[in-house]
């Protein structure tokens, strides 16, 4: 049961967001730029990046919602995102997204954990400057998005079917353009 | 030395959002309603807060420039802010704010820590839904503003006359409008 008087037509994040809009418009414009904006990421790449720090955080609702679009993104490959949540190392992604999967679970830890060695092996496999800042932000934003799950105590379902069919929509229309449709917000923004 | 290739003449996270001032935006938004939006905790109290959460990450820019707003917002009071640091418990702080800080620091380790009974002491000396709410948003978005400073290797510098300085001038000034000036962008927002 959530910690405070959170809408119950919503599930986790989704609540807190409709609970106060307000700051749910920056969180979401975030979102937006970091996982479905312009980028030499995929988005199904920088939502694995994602996925893994929720499953790292162990917050079911981001992980599994998270792990779903990246599927959508990834032509439907659950296994694979299962995979990455589990092993990455094992898992059919290039070693440029293993190295930068490195540094996104050292900054969830602790941001200090990340050393030059860890940069070093992923310039070498190919990544940019942009990509392992972006790597780094989208890391350290789930770490916020999973803590405001978790902390307000929201409804996480345990059932996979509702997470795949809102995976696939979010992939599609993008996290702006899904919020405002339910916040009754302006649609703003890349979406 | 930081890890990417990031602008020399800012430290801390000024540095991050110089780098990619477009996610800088949403980002300075956010701690703007957090921090000095409309809010029935003061914003010493909020500062505190953000300072708290900040210091348990270890994050030595975070902490000193929220430290030294925070002792703008509070007369100056550089001691209480640094009691808050190491020990808010005998701090000369209201019962109400001791148990937010409770909350801020179980987010700061794993939301799912927060447990009805936090809650409860909360709402028993005081604390509203929202200001519930935004105790668990605050150390959840200073989860990622630290990490975020940290995972990029940024310049923190030791001294404390420069955090000083800049601290009563955003106690002034706001956010938004701060990040606005450095990062050429138009300033808006509420500041």
């Amino acid at each position: 049961m959530p910690h405070i008087d959170l809408p119950t037509e919503h599930a986790g994040i989704r609540s807190g967001f409709a609970f106060r809009p307000d700051t749910a418009k920056p969180m979401n414009e975030l979102v937006e730029i970091l996982l479905a904006g312009p980028s030499t990421l995929s988005k199904g790449e920088r939502e694995l990046i994602a996925t893994y720090v929720s499953s790292r955080n162990c917050t079911h609702y981001c992980h599994s919602i998270h792990g779903m679009i990246a599927a959508a993104h990834l032509g439907g490959d659950e296994l694979l995102v299962k995979q990455v949540k589990t092993d990455f190392m094992q898992a059919q992604i290039s070693p440029k997204l293993k190295s930068l999967l490195v540094i996104a679970g050292k900054v969830q830890q602790d941001g200090k954990l990340v050393k030059s060695e860890d940069i070093e092996t992923a310039r070498t496999l190919g990544a940019t400057d942009m990509e392992i800042h972006d790597t780094v932000l989208i890391a350290a934003a789930f770490c916020m998005y999973n803590r405001y799950v978790d902390g307000l105590g929201t409804v996480q379902p345990e059932d996979e079917a509702p997470y795949r069919e809102r995976g696939r929509e979010v992939a599609q229309k993008g996290y702006v353009r899904m919020s405002s449709e339910y916040l009754g917000l302006e649609p703003v923004g890349r979406s």
